[in-house]
């Protein structure tokens, strides 16, 4: 790309498209104000080099690991000097779970890179040897053979879909609920394919679930380029085995804490805007973007209302929430300290899906119209590239919000990028663009300032 | 992030999203021929593998070097194994200006990562001492003393700008023109600030043009931590000097060739539909992005076609200019050709602003209302996250065509990443998402096959 006299075509493009959505009437109030956040957020956010320091000091952040305390630390006290009026930490009993000594899975001489998921059993200490069976689906249980065999599930994320959060709920169960259906039957153990739409080597951990009175069987998810190896060697020999080893333990649960920030509201009080994300990550993971970036991005909101002189009139509280990935702890007990004390939740805003360029936003009520309500707002986001408003449930962590009446959202960043390292030692700091995560940043503020001035 | 029993929140809002925007009727011929590009695009593609040979045999692709000329070569068998009717390598005369021995930048006994412009002029073969003048602007020349001296222009990339290409247009005059300026004023070298908004060590190169007349003197681009670094050490030293070498040549112009490939249209064959990007890249940049992205989504857009069995009824030509960099004779040769063929452009679409997540096209014709016309096409575009269609004048190579009376177009995909890579050693292949590059190349197809469908 050259630079021309005149400005390149993005640029006069940009130009073009700002000076259109812009009246060249004096801009409003609200015009004004979120031009102030976005400039706040592209010329002065630390938000980045929070996130260094989240990722550096306490990467791994898996319930009950003394990592994930340590960010807890971290979190309250990021927030005290971001200018919080009162923080809390909020505790919350969590399930332990340790991966233990590595794991392993081979085929004859071949390691296959792999990783063990949540909640995983473990193997005898020396290993466990057995054949193998493929299969695309749960279905395909039905009418295999897994008694004594390792149950390996193999569907890969259907890349048709230009969502690639789609693709990842659609091939999902697999990874959730395979193992224990395997187990049922009487598999002794579990392969899944890793829920990555890249060929790469990197295993993607997550979690998985046993019911009480299924065998909880070592589950283990394999890198994609491990599972395509396997089932091209399983189509030479079928008969062929595959020696696991998983040391992994189910300890006592542990006590972690949601982290909570607040500004206290200068006209509704009472009345709260919750913006989080979650603090906890996969033990393998630094959790760079899942969900560093969604944590550091809520703390920024509450900085980049502060900086440009913002006092909302709804309580502005920010929540890190513990244990997202395994068990959803932390979820639950804010819920529930919530409804014990009749908290009113206007808006609980929950970032997610990545510190990438920020595309929209999905928001959920009981009347099922949040996204239409906030459409209106469309024109003042178009300038900063945030296209549409559309109907979801926001996070995790704030769906159980829904049920006491809140009106719940999430960020939905772009996601082509998100799981090519989602759950992986490769969701690291390198990965994250400074300016994409001060942008999804200033577009949650931007939310919230609308929402806490005008409602929803 | 956790998988729900229910889909995710980014899943759900795309699956309604998706829903609401695909009528319950079945889809138009439109709407399945887009379907059609983008699924082949997402699940057969072999733009990101073609992207990895053309960056790995054929990286620093300057006009003049060998390495062009073997692009040429790869470009053209690339065409005809994806399908081309014809193909045409067009000789063009380059500039050929060469590096030389590795530059350098010492402040003191620091070494300030340093790159040479293009066209730089060189030092004497043991450098160039001198003191050193720090401007904001080329206009600050006209108060400034830098007779004897070398000027330092040190204007960051506004960070304000939502769109990067805006904040490189408007900074880019220092590189662009500030050498000859200083040059005319008698500095004896000149130092620019890299155009990117990343704090970093990388050195950014670039094109300088020296008018007729003008003294060509040494002008080397520092990183932006080494421009802050002599920042910072002229504050406390206004008479500090510092030491250049810059060892790069001019060479006689040399042969270099436009690609071409085309698909015969089977109704207006003296029609052209051109789509292309440009095929030379910086020596010192691998050239992933700027432009070897362009130049397979280019290629791709021909693939993809013949893979939908979708034959065009104007003809598609895949233009890879050469010399865009520094001197963009590929795009004057080709136009000039063009203009004496009397050929007839309907739509010649570039793509050189990266491999990233498209977002939207600019388009320009001689009554400016070409974007208003493809607007029309926007709800087809709208599930594929392609947003808008805004008035522009494509790339610096189809930007000629404009005045033959063609519609003149560029894909404008997601800018936050590429100004950190642009015309360095990271502009490589790892920095491209296969999932991007797919979904840039399939939108583009998309244009063309409703341009050729529709006519605009």
């Amino acid at each position: 790309m050259r630079l021309l006299p005149r400005l390149t075509p993005i640029a006069l493009g940009a130009a073009v498209c700002l000076n259109s959505l812009i009246a060249a009437d004096a801009p409003s109030a609200d015009e004004q104000m979120l031009r102030a956040l976005y400039t706040a957020a592209l010329t002065t956010s630390p938000a980045y080099e929070n996130l260094r320091t989240l990722v550096t000091k306490h990467p791994g952040r898996l319930a009950g690991s003394k990592n994930l305390e340590g960010a807890v630390r971290w979190g309250e006290a990021l927030l005290q000097a971001s200018g919080a009026d009162r923080t809390e930490l909020q505790p919350v009993t969590v399930p332990h779970w340790e991966r233990g000594a590595p794991e392993s899975v081979r085929l004859g001489t071949h390691s296959l890179a792999a990783a063990a998921l949540g909640n995983s059993g473990a193997t005898p200490a020396d290993g466990l040897t057995a054949p193998v069976v493929e299969l695309q689906s749960l279905d395909a249980l039905a009418t295999a053979d897994v008694k004594g065999k390792i149950a390996f599930f193999n569907r890969p994320m259907n890349p048709r879909h230009i969502s690639t959060g789609l693709a990842y709920s659609e091939a999902g169960d697999q990874r959730n609920r395979g193992p224990a259906a395997a187990a049922k039957l009487g598999a002794v153990g579990v392969l899944v394919r890793s829920l990555t739409l890249t060929l790469d080597d990197h295993p993607h951990t997550g979690n998985t679930t046993f019911p009480p009175g299924t065998p909880r069987i070592p589950a283990v998810a394999l890198s994609t380029v491990a599972a395509d190896r396997l089932s091209a060697a399983l189509r030479q020999d079928p008969a062929l085995t595959v020696e696991m080893q998983v040391h992994s333990r189910t300890l006592e649960d542990a006590l972690s804490h949601n982290v909570l920030g607040e500004l206290k509201g200068s006209a509704f009080p009472e009345k709260i805007i919750l913006v989080g994300g979650h603090l906890d990550s996969w033990d393998i993971a630094p959790g760079a973007h899942d969900d560093g970036a969604g944590c550091v991005q809520s703390i920024e909101v509450l900085r980049l209302l502060k900086a440009v002189g913002y006092t909302p009139r709804h309580t502005l509280r920010v929540v890190l929430f513990t244990n997202e990935e395994n068990g959803l702890r932390g979820a639950t007990a804010y819920s529930t300290a919530a409804k014990a004390k009749n908290e009113i939740h206007v808006l609980a805003l929950e970032t997610d899906s990545g510190g990438y360029q920020p595309r929209s936003f999905n928001l959920g009520n009981a009347a099922g119209n949040a996204h239409q309500l906030a459409a209106r707002w469309q024109p003042l986001f178009a300038p900063y590239g945030v296209g549409h408003f559309q109907k979801g449930t926001g996070g995790a962590d704030v769906g159980p919000l829904l049920a006491h009446g809140a009106t719940v959202a999430g960020l939905t960043p772009d996601s082509q990028r998100y799981f090519d390292i989602h759950h992986t030692a490769e969701d690291s700091l390198d990965k994250v663009n400074k300016r994409e995560l001060e942008l999804g940043a200033a577009a949650m503020a931007a939310l919230v300032y609308l929402v806490d001035q005008h409602g929803l």
